[in-house]
């Protein structure tokens, strides 16, 4: 009688937040010290001080009726403009704050899109492995969703595949850089080839195909290695951004979603995101955090942990004769699991208190997942953990 | 190409902020004192100090990494426990919390009520005049809106004609007491024959029919009458709310959607409820903003200013000759136009400055709407100009 494909995405247990309630449970019998939980992509630094200082000194200074009203549904003009500066001076891109549309996090930025984009049955290709939500939002769009599949050895589009699964009904490709969950980045060179394959097919089927990019992890690089911004190297491009990670805001959800200033009909499709926020029930972002990102725009959350996290976890695993891919950026780890099955081996995990996350949520099998952003005395106190696992294969074969 | 009803959403002006951005280039030109504008719902008093304390106090006090990282989809469970006190507290009710979900705003917890409960073509019943973005959002559900009418004289609900409009595919019936745009306040009676209308029809058709009840003015009434509370009228209910008028925080997107304790399958319409906030994109209601609820539910802004704009207005309107619904809460009086077109009416109204919002848009003909939520100074100005236009109609007949 009510809607049943609502009620089974509201009943299906996320397998992440399943294995971050075991791991809850776990810890009050053996112990929080002895769980090590590496499950919940869930910022572990705290935001920079200057969130902090903008938060008080706003609300002690701005009239309140002014610091709580509405704003525009896209946001105050002279904080869309401190992000389209901020990404000019960055990328040497060319961004119009006009183009720019405040959201409520990039979940958001991603849903209005899919919606202000896609017409019934449209294709929208994502590149496994990929974020799960992918799938129930393009669904809910009224869309279809085509799984391409990436170089099992790096993890970068397998771009034959690709070319095979753009057709006439492809509408947008979604990428994400750095990689939930494999923490690779699309260099350059990628991104130059993926922009040429879409030109190439654009002119083929002769209507646009937008290139989506999900980028909450863009400031989150530990190489060195300057982020190629979409919007430099294919026209019909829209950026879905978060402030969550770089701000480490997560339970805030301030982001924004951008229409590339080369896009075909940017301006229609800007009026197709202002409606389809508008339906879906997004009023304006929280007016509080706009007033802080003209200030906190140009900072970042002090990322060294998740760099020494990331160097400890992967040499460690390395060394014990795992195979990992070596992660560019995000703060998660993607290991090859020890056995076909990825949620068998993970089963085993949890047998020496490591919580792990199966690939097959991601649309990929034989690998887990490792979100490394935890406290570093957690990498090192795993690390026998790890070893002991590795052994227990071992005595198997 | 793109999705063409999302660009229509996007493209077609707003009448009221079309009004606004008039009022805006007019004051510039001769002068904010001289400009009556009444066209936005905006509060125009300012959050109890309380808020304001709380997010300092918080803001200084919380481990930052607590303070602003994710919750639970459906939030905090100590902030629904004090939402559910305070209702059970207030109204004698018998909430759960487990059955509160926090959403951003009264909009976000329509838009997931309708995903939730509609399937393709169900009908949702709403009461003329009503909020415009019912439409929108019951639409963008795939529901059918079906517009019953109001006494012209009350603007309570033609009962009659409810009755008649209610069917096997009715799915819906949407209140919103104290009203937008009448200030109406549907009394125990109103509510109790409505909820006895519908437990007959619900039998006759062999299937539930919800009472969706929008109330973010529940606590703006200004007669002395106690608010009666749909669950304990009617099992089949939920309830959708908003702190942006009773703390003053529109901006802030703050409020929840509760299903009765009484409700007939009530976990599964949760789980449907947390299904389709997942997949229209909302990941949790702003942290910080949940942290201060469990002090700030129990304040409420100070109203007075209201109550004395309401008072002045309606007296001097009718003392002048216009005739007005008598507005019990809310911020809006309701006037009846001078013409049969209250579009031309609203037009000869601009040329004394006054900005009025035909009921057109609210689905009726013949009046307009006074958002009274501004200063009384403004309400004690324009009370010339009032005169001058009904003045200008006497003349003209």
């Amino acid at each position: 009688m009510i809607n049943n494909k609502m009620k089974k995405l509201g009943q299906e247990g996320s397998i992440i937040r399943e294995l971050n309630e075991y791991g809850q449970q776990l810890k009050k019998q053996i112990g929080e010290d002895n769980v090590f939980d590496f499950s919940i992509g869930n910022p572990s630094v705290p935001c920079p001080e200057v969130v902090k200082q903008e938060i008080i000194r706003l609300t002690n200074t701005i009239d309140p009726i002014t610091l709580h009203s509405y704003t525009s549904a896209n946001g105050l003009k002279n904080v869309r403009d401190a992000i389209a500066l901020q990404l000019n001076k960055t990328y040497n891109a060319n961004i119009s704050s006009d183009l720019i549309y405040l959201t409520s996090g990039a979940s958001a930025a991603l849903t209005i899109s899919f919606n202000a984009l896609l017409n019934k049955n449209d294709e929208v290709i994502v590149i496994a492995p990929f974020f799960p939500e992918y799938k129930v939002f393009v669904e809910k769009a009224n869309g279809k969703l085509v799984v391409s599949n990436s170089d099992i050895k790096t993890c970068l589009p397998d771009f034959n595949d690709l070319e095979n699964k753009i057709n006439s009904k492809t509408k947008i490709i979604v990428i994400n850089s750095p990689n939930n969950p494999t923490g690779v980045l699309y260099k350059e060179d990628v991104i130059i080839k993926l922009a040429n394959l879409l030109k190439r097919k654009q002119e083929e089927y002769h209507h646009d195909i937008y290139l989506l990019s999900d980028e909450p992890y863009r400031e989150l690089i530990y190489i060195d290695c300057k982020y190629p911004f979409i919007t430099n190297y294919y026209d019909n491009s829209l950026v879905c951004y978060s402030f969550s990670k770089s701000l480490s805001l997560p339970g805030e959800r301030v982001g924004y979603l951008l229409v590339s200033n080369s896009c075909h009909n940017k301006n229609v499709i800007y009026q197709a995101i202002c409606g389809a926020g508008r339906s879906l029930g997004f009023i304006c972002l929280t007016t509080l955090f706009q007033y802080i990102l003209p200030i906190c725009v140009n900072y970042v959350a002090d990322l060294s942990t998740y760099k020494e996290n990331k160097d400890l976890l992967y040499n460690a695993l390395i060394k014990m004769g795992y195979q990992a891919i070596y992660p560019d950026g995000a703060f998660y780890l993607y290991v090859k699991a020890l056995e076909e099955d990825a949620n068998l081996f993970a089963n085993n995990a949890k047998k020496f208190n490591l919580l792990l996350v199966p690939s097959d949520s991601f649309g990929q099998k034989g690998f887990v997942r490792i979100s490394y952003c935890v406290t570093t005395k957690q990498i090192i106190n795993s690390l026998p953990a790890f070893k002991k696992l590795k052994e227990y294969y071992q005595k198997r074969s």
